[in-house]
């Protein structure tokens, strides 16, 4: 694994390659997710069969919609501690979401005029979930949640059905959520029939969910017409980690990372350079045993990087400049750095948490923003699932107050009507 | 004014016609937006200058800056009235956007295991303001004060100068807003620069502001490599009134929507004919003689709508349906009518609330979604300029607790070294 040292020459260079790591390359796509959403917009359920037959192999013949029997079958048959597992994970995450909601609101002046805020959740919702290899009840888990506790009625998913079969793991979920409209279809066609509507497949308003470059490029396309949650890439990890921290744990929470992809990035930033390689030699120790060798290989060769830096005050500002999806703090006093960590998905704080137990069950989303995003985007929420309104109120004692100035800046912007529905009711 | 009445029979696919009003398209000026954004990344600086020249018709020569000397004299040279004016409404905006500030939070778990999510305010906010006869200073004032009160530090403004001046109600409302960083550029040069950075401009984390179909399709074209607020098209007010309410007021609260854009929409929609016809009379009376008539007329002939409904719930749904940026409220009982809303950017209630108030002083933003797009979009806010981070703290006892389920579902899904990962700690 590639050792960095922050005194060196050409640190500067080699570091600001990590920074600029996300490299989305929607161009080259762009036009083949164009002709799939047009096609899907002009001619409905038709473009979706063919285009089904077509990417994932299989004739449609009216079977587009998963039946919540197959879905409460697949959930009978699951082993006893699977389910529970499934359960504790559910529920876990609807406690820590049911957090998240927020609160309609007024406010009164003393003139007795009432301002507020009203929040309403959307009517429907769209989560996309990848299938085949890829198919993971936690993406189901952690996007329906939040739609389920923001209070949206309508929830439908999009799968993918490779043959036309569906991950029966992935069906015990939507009987434990209580999915009740999902359908076989996948990547930009599904984007494209959740966002416009086909005969079959609603309308909705937001389209959530991870997926490929051409899932992404979809969703991208799509926004506007509909709300989506945010661009995803490969996913990330950083660690901060001390000599108080056990080398042999944060390589493997480092290959956890590498595991899930050849193009996911792991990074671990250290003041030790003795600390540095323990945790580099536990890697190349652990790495050969493991089943996803290959893929963690690859990932770990050409995505990650150990950092030696001279403080502890370098490893934050070098980790707030990477802004990583899931960033661990491995030192005993982590809660002491919290203050300072500005751009992170994921906060792990302690030597008790590995990244992999906020995957699954910790409680939070796992839908976080990757390549830097966390500057600007959040983890996926409530929030994603509901909107507001602004409430405004006045009465004549409150117009009669503040009317002359609001008549004021109507005049000076030249809007003689805007000005004219003040003055018309003092 | 075109009055449709709900029990004709033609009704439904005349409003279907008003729900799907929103058509922002943007294929045509993609390839041109397209190639400004790539220019600038490639060439920083020059590309800019090179598109001011072209764009807005003035040498920049090193003078791209505006200064705060600039802003202040501008400031001091307003007359009192306006000032106050200016003064007021940023008190006012400030003091309601206050009232959204989301809180950091904890909590607790019996095993000692702590939950959370961290808010922290983004680093750098870019500003869009149109630039020309459209320079509202209000528009510099609702989108500078979410991004002041949500604590962001950098805060920059982009606006056009066409032949190298800035109206200077801006400049001032610049001053009062203690704006200290702002450029002379409009369109997606602004935009572009804002999203990738110049040598003279720095790359910001979020953009938001109102702009023509340029600025829109920039903003969603680099959407993703900075977060945006959104998309946003032409201004529409939608008003629910029965005989209770003034119809010269709503005349005249119908006409302050038209007098913005050709293409803006506004809506009545009543369950009296009579009331509808006064309306109408009065919109005919008073549209002559507005400063902006020839504006204000093509709005009204082509794209206001009277709808006559059977009662106060059609009224309602039908509203719903529109999902109109503001909506007026001007019956005796407003109040009684607003858990039924769903979809609306603002809404006004009772007949002291002209939707003017909420344009420049009320205290709510005036940046809010159009084209039914308040179905899932929400008003600038406070949030716009923040970002969450999950915290996740275990401890021994919660992972010996949680670790075996966690295990199972890392298991399922063949990620060896995330159940790894839990069962070293356990």
């Amino acid at each position: 694994m590639k050792i960095l040292y922050s005194n060196e020459a050409n640190f500067k260079d080699e570091f600001s390659l990590l920074v600029d790591r996300s490299n989305i390359d929607m161009q080259s796509v762009m036009p083949i997710v164009n002709g799939i959403i047009n096609d899907i917009k002009e001619r409905g359920d038709a473009a979706l069969n063919e285009q089904i037959a077509k990417f994932d192999k299989w004739e449609v013949n009216g079977n587009l919609a998963i039946t919540t029997d197959e879905m409460k079958t697949a959930y009978d048959n699951l082993d006893d501690k699977l389910r529970n597992a499934l359960k504790l994970a559910y529920e876990r995450i609807k406690a820590y979401h049911e957090k998240q909601v927020e609160k309609s609101w007024i406010d009164f002046e003393p003139s007795g005029a009432i301002l507020g805020q009203k929040v309403t959740p959307v009517d429907r919702a769209g989560l996309y979930i990848p299938g085949g290899k890829a198919a993971y009840p936690s993406s189901l888990i952690m996007n329906a949640v939040p739609a389920i506790v923001a209070g949206v009625k309508e929830i439908v998913v999009c799968t993918p059905a490779v043959g036309g079969e569906v991950n029966s793991l992935l069906l015990a979920a939507m009987h434990l959520l209580g999915i009740k409209t999902a359908y076989k279809v996948g990547g930009a066609s599904a984007v494209a029939a959740m966002a416009y509507g086909t005969q079959t497949i609603k309308k909705v308003d937001v389209i959530t969910g991870p997926g490929n470059i051409f899932v992404a490029t979809a969703k991208k396309m799509v926004y506007g017409d509909v709300n989506i949650d945010m661009i995803a890439g490969p996913s990330e990890i950083g660690v901060i980690a001390d000599e108080s921290a056990n080398p042999t744990h944060i390589a493997i929470d480092l290959l956890s990372q590498a595991e899930h992809d050849e193009i996911a990035s792991s990074f671990l930033i250290t003041f030790s350079a003795e600390f540095a390689n323990k945790v580099n030699d536990e890697i190349q120790r652990l790495l050969p045993n493991l089943k996803r060798y290959e893929i963690a290989k690859a990932s770990i060769d050409n995505k990650a990087a150990i950092i030696v830096t001279s403080d502890i005050d370098e490893c934050i500002e070098l980790m707030n400049a990477l802004a990583v999806e899931h960033l661990e703090i491995a030192t005993d006093n982590a809660y002491e750095y919290l203050p300072r960590i500005k751009h992170a998905g994921a906060i792990f704080l302690g030597h008790y948490t590995p990244e992999a137990i906020g995957d699954y069950l910790a409680g939070p989303n796992h839908t976080l923003p990757t390549g830097g995003s966390a500057r600007f985007f959040s983890p996926l929420s409530v929030s994603n699932f509901i909107k507001k309104s602004s409430i405004i109120s006045m009465n004549k004692r409150a117009i009669d107050e503040i009317g002359s100035a609001c008549m004021a800046l109507a005049d000076t912007e030249g809007l003689e009507a805007h000005k004219l529905s003040v003055e018309f009711r003092m």
